[in-house]
């Protein structure tokens, strides 16, 4: 057993998984970019398009034992990746690697099947949310191989440094023309950016592009370009985009999120850095779309400008920019119709590559240069280190999405929770699980008061700004307190030895696991 | 000596470069794609901007005997490429392989002394026009190794397959940001499509963006991505956007040149591929310029749209986009300053890879689909193999750019030339360079007649569409006649048996080789 720099306690191997531990002096190798993808076969200009999935499946010799991939930007409205996963049970393919950019919750089938049955014995995912994380979590499904979760930025990086090699990528679109040039942003079922597929595209080895809305060659926008496409197979629907956004397009009307939202923008309009060319991600989510809402009042009232938004984009992004109010919007996920319909008209309104969005070990990204991050969290703990994979039951409720990645990317990273959610206290003496390492987050915003992170590399200056405007944060034990005199101390999650899943990093290092849970 | 299908022959190996005889059995091998860059280092968010271009060389590690490239957009504008050969003289950097996508006439610098002094020891491009060309053909400059001469679809080809490892690429935009997201489409001095670059920014060791506009992060519209920059120089010009174009953007009113082009648009018009969705290339130059024109004419007419137009867009296409005629414009170099800042405002005007445009050794690439492609040439002969690169002297008129690849990619491809130039046969038994074989070439278009193809494969079809149409063909016998008739019969060029260059075609096979010329 070893304990990593954020006192989290590591096995040194998980199945053949070897953990090399956050916090470990960096080891930084350069590699040559690894890639799947084949050059040297002659094109031939006839149609890529095929009658089946299990065509197409056949067509890519998946074999038992590949590595297999989808996006999520279709989230929990997705209904590619239950057709492909029942045509390859159909075909008897078993012992698959499943990684997708996220397992997101699927009401139209259960992944937890494929895994049960020994479809699937390995995922490699930002999150497995939904039955699937809750039976790994309680022990009713066993696999050898541990998950391995990612941040989204970590996943390009993943591939490029040959750690996840696609055999075959299924790309959902929402129109394609039959050679395999294809889009999600027109068609009858839109989900804007596919940002999450680019990697996929240029890295697997083969390429299913899987639409409900063939089109004229050469379709346009063109997200995804015919030099990556093997097949193009025709379903009836692939997905819902009334079902896109992660949370709720509306502007919520829950005083305590309002709060929340509110006091997040105050920060950011107190923060030195709330000038004229400000960056900013807000994310979605109730408190998320509020959020935006009130820094664009403030943005207003101050007469400032943003250079640009960052990440998942929701129609309020799209407004700031149609007001002039951001200049360029560098969307890698559409969190709502109007948004994934935005870029196609507007040309500061780009669909950007997960990777130059999030991956750290390139040769730079967005989160580079994010003057401020709205990050959403399950738990927060006295050291600021942040859940957002595991409830207070030790279910599985969330995944990681850009969150370890935007908190260290941003120059002022804001996670936002309610203080307790339910009788279940969000401000918490130790995380269950520790997704984002504390040094990262600059504040906790809650209804009940900001705590200020001591350690966190901005710590002076924005202590300073938020006096100068007149801001009193409280401590971050004094809200854990507060939390638990509302809720009295929760009882211990009890846990086997057994690791389900590993927590990477975004430099591939390990924050933490998480083990099966005994109830 | 060998003799490939085209009846040239071959020496077996040239300097160290082995040659594979165009026409021999094809040998498909798909190797997984090569690439320069590396992953794995962590990105820190400061500035890539150095002070000047031997810093970005020093910082590079540019070192003897590695190779560079650059792109050719800015045509004879450019001013580039020779604020980096001065910089490695400068350090004193030897025996480099120099390897753009084209070689064009630059009259603010020589470089041909860079070949003289050792600086530069290997050529690689789609042609090598100008002084350069000229010293290697009449031997007052030698190499060791052959120029290797790829036209546009086979430089990225080359590039996947490990043939073309780039170690530093020196990217000219027109803007970028101090992280590198730049662009040919905004700035003082643009040049519009950055296609060429593409697949040098996401496979090479190092790239460096070097612009005169230097704007705020995040630069809008990114053509190239901060991922794949390692460093940004700002100089004082990087080129003359009004020379970008390769021939005249006005109308030409040389009666000669307006009947080839008027012939081309009818038969195509003629065409049953002349259809709602049909698409095209017509490319610059004074008959490319006249034959677009008329060919919108002919579109008006008959109530045709095309589905895409492809390639080096000039703005006339541009004025057929804003009129409705063209759904999408796939441009992959932009001919003149307005079609250079047309693609940031038009959603259907997109800039294009260049291994999208016209790489057959991916998955699929635009010519797969092309109906019809309109190409210039300086000599064609009885078997309809094209000359694209030496003169009558024997001297480097030209560079092979996209036509071997459009010829072959056309359904209808179509090649224009005046029947003489000046006292020089355009149509001869035999071309001195064979650079696109005869049988890729549908048609020849001359102010005397148009020649059919009978071994091309739609010969019969295009043939039955002339009759139809009432034009009349005559044999590509008749006009290399008529032609000699005018000039008489050329001295024939006297050769050495030392190869200057080979001619790769599309697969990497050789097409032909030039050899030094006796004056």
């Amino acid at each position: 057993m070893m304990v990593n720099s954020l006192g989290r306690e590591l096995p040194e191997k998980v199945g053949s998984y070897i953990v090399r531990p956050y916090g470990s002096e960096a080891v930084e190798t350069a590699v040559t970019v690894r890639t799947n993808r084949t050059a040297g076969t002659r094109s031939n200009g006839g149609s890529k398009l095929l009658g089946s999935i299990v065509a197409a499946l056949e067509a890519c010799g998946l074999q038992s034992g590949m590595t297999i991939s989808f996006h999520h930007s279709f989230r929990e409205g997705d209904l590619v990746v239950g057709q492909v996963m029942a045509a390859i049970r159909e075909l008897g393919i078993h012992d698959l690697r499943f990684a997708p950019s996220a397992v997101v919750n699927l009401s139209n089938f259960s992944l937890a099947e494929y895994v049960r049955d020994g479809t699937i014995t390995r995922i490699e995912a930002s999150g497995i949310r939904g039955e699937l994380g809750d039976s790994l979590i309680d022990g009713s499904i066993r696999m050898e191989e541990p998950a391995i979760l990612r941040p989204h930025g970590a996943r390009p990086r993943a591939i490029e440094m040959g750690e996840l090699a696609i055999d075959v990528a299924f790309i959902a679109v929402s129109a394609s023309d039959e050679y395999g040039n294809s889009t999600g942003q027109i068609g009858t079922n839109i989900c804007g950016s596919l940002g999450y597929s680019f990697i996929d595209a240029r890295s697997a080895r083969k390429v299913v592009a899987i639409t409900d809305t063939l089109v004229d060659y050469p379709c346009c926008p063109a997200s995804i370009s015919q030099q990556y496409v093997d097949y193009v197979v025709k379903v009836d629907k692939v997905g819902d985009s009334g079902k896109i956004g992660a949370g709720a397009a509306r502007l919520t009307k829950n005083p305590r999120d309002l709060t929340i939202a509110q006091r997040v923008a105050e920060i950011i309009a107190a923060s030195r850095r709330f000038q004229e060319g400000f960056s900013f991600q807000t994310g979605a989510g109730a408190i998320s779309i509020a959020c935006t809402k009130f820094l664009s009042e403030q943005m207003e009232r101050r007469g400032v400008t943003a250079s640009f938004a960052l990440g998942g984009i929701t129609s309020g992004i799209i407004d700031m920019y149609d007001a002039g109010q951001v200049r360029v919007v560098e969307c890698s996920q559409s969190f709502d119709a109007r948004a994934a319909g935005a870029i196609y008209s507007r040309p500061g309104v780009r669909e950007i590559d997960n990777a130059d969005y999030a991956n750290a070990y390139s040769k730079g990204n967005f989160l580079d240069h994010l003057n401020f991050g709205v990050l959403g969290a399950l738990e927060v703990d006295t050291d600021f280190n942040v859940n957002l994979l595991t409830g207070s039951s030790g279910r599985m409720m969330g995944g990681l999405g850009g969150g370890p990645d935007v908190a260290e990317g941003a120059d002022i990273s804001i996670v936002t929770l309610p203080i307790v959610r339910g009788r279940t206290p969000s401000v918490v003496r130790r995380v269950f699980t520790c997704c984002t390492p504390g040094e990262t987050v600059a504040c906790v915003v809650t209804q009940a008061g900001i705590a200020l992170n001591p350690h966190h590399r901005h710590y002076g200056e924005l202590r300073e700004d938020l006096e100068r405007a007149g801001i009193k944060p409280v401590t971050i034990q004094e809200l854990q307190q507060l939390a638990e005199e509302i809720t009295g101390v929760p009882e211990p999650i009890r846990t086997t030895d057994r690791v389900v899943a590993v927590v990477e990093y975004r430099d591939g290092s390990v924050v933490d696991v998480i083990r099966e849970t005994v109830f």
